[in-house]
């Protein structure tokens, strides 16, 4: 019914490069046992994996190992170990074992059981023909873990094809045409390929090597790299999963610094951000949020001359960042003033941001004026707040 | 390689209910002519019609047009008048067509174009052998008003089938095995459809009606909504689409009333998601963010007595949902103080969370255990708050 998307696939596609596994259909099928078995017998016939997620509850309407029992011709037969196991899962939740979970003790002759410490479902692991059909629950709590501890160290023991090896380099502040003109010679090239992605956090450059190894991947890498870096230096903000919050954030640990904000402009999402790093609490003292004219009662400036009536303006923010870094005592002071719409204000338009950063000895002063959407607004203002704090971090 | 999950198909999955068009599967795969062709013919050999998304751009890995062609055995021809469009699209941008774009101009007899004003691919509507191939654009922002301006209206004019209609009635503070005993009459029927759902935000009962036309499903689906509010009513805070922001500010702007937080425990979640409705502004006063000691300096609690050294407490968390209501003039104060962790706080365990809420004339304390995950914490405490929020507008 579209209620759900998946990021199941695009999980397991993203884990298949470095183990030189390429990927070639993904397919969605409901719970019915004839297109399951269709969607199975036809993947044996095209390709050497095939993984599957969820359809390993207890339910009836879970048929992922009943179609892959029908699709080699085998019949499931009770595991007692299993129930076992089952039975113990249940009594550490201090309830019995529902009847119907021996559904997911059934087991045919080709196939083995993944361990699953995370739920009551155990994965399936089946070989038959040249083909490993490898069945993993569909919640990624249960999956992500079942992955990583029992799946993918045996694959890389079968495996031995070349290896794809990728590399990140997250930019942002020079335009995509700017940087494709600076590095041109290496695009084009089919070993390593270099690919420029336009992002909401900047532009990402991204390198793919193949080779027989992973060190030999990382020598096709490593020269395509050190080019970027020393010519975009400046605008590289991170590397690899590294997102603006994670870079700032281990830049602030690594130097015993602290951040203080005023967010009158992405209404929260920038604190969120910065708060989804577990360690936050160590660096991030937070701050206010709110428009103006609420902010200036918050923030109990007495003084009617300190503030003007246009608040939306560079001096302001700048005052403002002063403001809380010195309220708060932190390192560095950061506001964020602009108009996230749906109206403009102080006849400033909609996307039209100022950022303030201040430590004891520098302030910087930003002017970006962004697409007015809402959403995007908040967006592009926190990570350009947050990648220009990275500059400031000594 | 996974950096993208596909979010086109479940968008148009949630499209073809209501058209009385059944999704049974769908197919990624790369762009290769090969693969392409074979899931074009595959695919009409079992269904009316074949949606796909993306493939339409002037480059030489765009081949759905291509595709569809070698499927149905035949040759794509130039269109003229297509090529008039194409030109003025990009004189329209001041720039001349680059000459890779007039393979967007081709189409097979059995096609015909269909309108794009978002961009330079137009979609393909082709019917052959009572099999219908509409192919779109894969951006959503072109993709989505081709669908709802072009292909969902002649939609519907062909397919007299049966519609679909869903109701969703959203749910916090009652457990799913108690909602379960509460209305047990109504599951287990196939028309209507009562599902129940465990969500971040709740508990969420579906009921699908199937009919001749959406009045008739209408009338199947209004007994069972009617029972429902009747004796779950005050754990229901919204419907459809609501999310627990989207009811409490049609609440709060309905009434004229207004709010202000003090966020000690989800760090910015909340007001980033109170602030994406986008008249938030009228409502939504701001507040602040922070932990435990800089909340206080922050607050400027000049009398050490007035907030206790231990901070993680319900009457703090009182003190406070007081104190922002009257600093800045609100209608609601909202103070969520809780451990997001890692570590514990004040003796108190990760996940464990206070939520008081003030009106001049009553206020209402919660006490909440979560698990021990980030985000979750953020969120069903952001969830949480708002929804209490709800039952106190009046």
């Amino acid at each position: 019914m579209g209620e759900l998307s998946d990021t199941n696939g695009s999980w397991i596609a993203s884990k298949l490069p470095p183990l030189g596994i390429q990927l070639e259909w993904m397919t969605v099928v409901g719970d019915d046992l004839n297109m399951l078995t269709e969607a199975f017998k036809r993947g044996m016939t095209r390709s050497d994996f095939i993984f599957t997620t969820g359809g390993l509850g207890p339910t009836q309407d879970d048929l992922t190992r009943e179609a892959i029992a029908n699709s080699i011709g085998e019949v499931p037969i009770v595991q007692p170990e299993i129930v076992d196991k089952l039975k113990q899962y249940f009594e550490g939740r201090g309830t019995p074992m529902p009847s119907h979970n021996i559904k997911q003790a059934h087991l045919i002759p080709s196939a083995r059981f993944i361990d699953n410490p995370n739920g009551t479902a155990p994965g399936w692991w089946t070989t038959k023909n040249d083909v490993t059909i490898i069945c993993m629950p569909g919640p990624p709590g249960e999956m992500h873990p079942m992955w990583e501890n029992e799946i993918e160290p045996t694959l890389r023991n079968i495996v031995d094809e070349e290896v794809t090896l990728t590399r990140n380099i997250k930019t942002l502040g020079m335009s995509e045409s700017a940087i494709d003109e600076i590095i041109s010679e290496y695009f084009g090239n089919a070993n390593p390929y270099l690919g420029i992605y336009s992002k909401a956090d900047g532009i990402h450059l991204r390198i793919i090597a193949r080779a027989i190894d992973t060190e030999t991947a990382q020598k096709l890498i490593h020269p395509v790299e050190r080019a970027i870096v020393e010519r975009l230096g400046p605008y590289i903000w991170g590397y690899d999963d590294d997102t603006p919050e994670i870079s700032v954030g281990r830049a602030l640990s690594d130097r015993n610094m602290t951040l203080a904000i005023v967010d009158s402009c992405t209404g929260g999402f920038l604190s969120n951000n910065i708060t989804d790093v577990p360690s936050s609490s160590d660096y991030f003292k937070g701050g206010v949020i709110s428009h103006n004219p609420a902010l200036l009662r918050l923030l109990d400036v007495s003084t009617g001359d300190q503030l003007p009536d246009e608040f939306i303006n560079p001096q302001v923010t700048e005052q403002l960042s002063e403001y809380i870094r010195q309220k708060l005592d932190t390192d560095f002071g950061m506001a964020v003033v602009g108009v996230l719409g749906p109206n403009e204000l102080d006849g400033k338009p909609v996307g039209q941001v100022y950022i303030s950063i201040s430590s004891s000895n520098e302030t910087r002063n930003l002017e970006i004026k962004l697409p007015p959407r809402r959403i995007q607004v908040k967006r592009r203002a926190a990570n350009t707040a947050l990648t220009e704090l990275l500059k400031m971090i000594p």
